[in-house]
């Protein structure tokens, strides 16, 4: 994992007392991937694992349906702006997701139907297993925190990864994003193996719908945040048979959600 | 302001020991606004005050150009999908903005690009004034975050908020979506001045170039958030010659750019 900081000169106050200094900043640029000559996503992301952010966009929002029809990106013109190689053989019709990020994501103007496009696309319920043990899950975002070395020099990054039940690290990311955080930590694991299954995804802040739509998407069954879940986070995970933790803080947390894979 | 909170079976645990119980989520739900039959935004957003944000977001956005062509909307269909009606004589292509929400945003595949077109749409630098005290900056978060009844309730909801040179409120939102919480506090005063002027903005979290771009379109100088500015956000603050503070609290906070606003 990469990931771009700079500097930049600030005024930092202190108990009413200003100093000039210099400060690190993450990084924060548009990239723009293509389908042949179709832009089919402009994000704002952080430099770094552009292939794995590719990747993982693309596996998630549907765009491709398995890590083997990716075959890497090819840089275009000036700028960062990528042309997507699909495997030989391999077709998509790029005017069906020309520009329209932001409405694949949701599918639709109610949950209910936002909920049975992810269930079309994750093919199937996420596995049964792993089963893990709340001592396990309240040490993920401590284990994460100690995984993120941007954070350490801006202290402001979001950040996502894949552990094995064994609470193993299997892939990392940071990111301006969190929504690219979570696609960067898939797309690097997908290239290894597809679905994910039995695995858990922590991110570091909130899970929105999408976050859990990334992880069903990818047949990860848990998915573990620091702070709390919206209501569509909840009621998708329900739908799809995950366990879903919030503010899991050590030996605290709340399980919105449980088919029976977190022990005590 | 009303916000949408909404009840849950949970299992809590706290020190090892897990008991059940109501915890209070945050309402996510995707809401999809039209002009004429054409969908320009799937957005996923805290329900309540959804005219506010369908302006704030098209202000913002560069979809009009002013309040005066904004009319209201019009609940089309089941769910909650509403189509934008416009002041008569106001035309605008739909197509030049169709699903095209989060692309518009960046307009470019480098950051220059992007600033360039923030800068048309603003039609100006913002105003030279106010001039803020470093005390009254950092007591804006406090501020902010008495005026949030749906985190006193679900812990974890995005705010925003626009103050006066004075530190009084002009008006305030909260989302589960910040750019939303952004565009909800813009569109609601919109209704009362346009562009919004001498004025702070001050957000929950993060400030990322959106932030910063909507503070810009909207004529507002002073952008002041809780935690840490990205890069881009602080080149566009400093080519648009807004003042940008970040990590405020109390006494203390990063100043990345200010021409001449924030006093001692």
């Amino acid at each position: 994992m990469t990931v771009d900081t700079t500097t930049r000169r600030v005024t930092r106050v202190e108990g009413g007392r200003s100093s000039t200094e210099a400060d690190h900043l993450v990084v924060e640029a548009p990239v723009e991937f293509r389908l042949g000559r179709v832009p089919i996503a402009v994000l704002m992301r952080t430099p770094g694992d552009d292939e794995s952010l590719a990747l993982g966009f693309c596996l998630t929002e549907g765009i491709i349906l398995a890590p083997a029809e990716f075959e890497g990106l090819v840089p275009e013109g000036e700028g960062d702006r990528y042309r997507i190689v699909l495997s030989p053989g391999v077709e998509i019709d790029p005017e069906r997701f020309r520009r329209n990020t932001y409405t694949t994501s949701s599918c639709g103007v109610c949950g209910k139907a936002s909920i049975d496009a992810v269930r079309v696309a994750a093919r199937g319920a996420p596995s049964a297993g792993p089963l893990v043990s709340t001592g396990v899950i309240g040490a993920l975002p401590a284990q994460l925190r100690a995984l993120q070395p941007a954070f350490d020099a801006t202290g402001a990054i979001h950040a996502a990864a894949i552990f094995d039940a064994g609470a193993s690290v299997e892939s990392v990311a940071e990111d301006v994003g969190r929504h690219n955080a979570v696609d960067k930590a898939i797309g690097e694991l997908a290239r290894r193996r597809w679905p994910l299954g039995p695995a858990v995804l922590c991110v570091s802040g909130r899970i929105s719908f999408e976050i859990v739509q990334k992880a069903a998407v990818a047949g990860i069954p848990i998915v573990v945040g620091v702070s709390a879940a919206s209501s569509l986070a909840v009621d998708l995970a329900e739908e799809m048979g995950m366990s879903l933790v919030g503010f899991a803080r050590g030996s605290s947390m709340v399980i919105y959600t449980d088919p029976g894979r977190i022990t005590d």
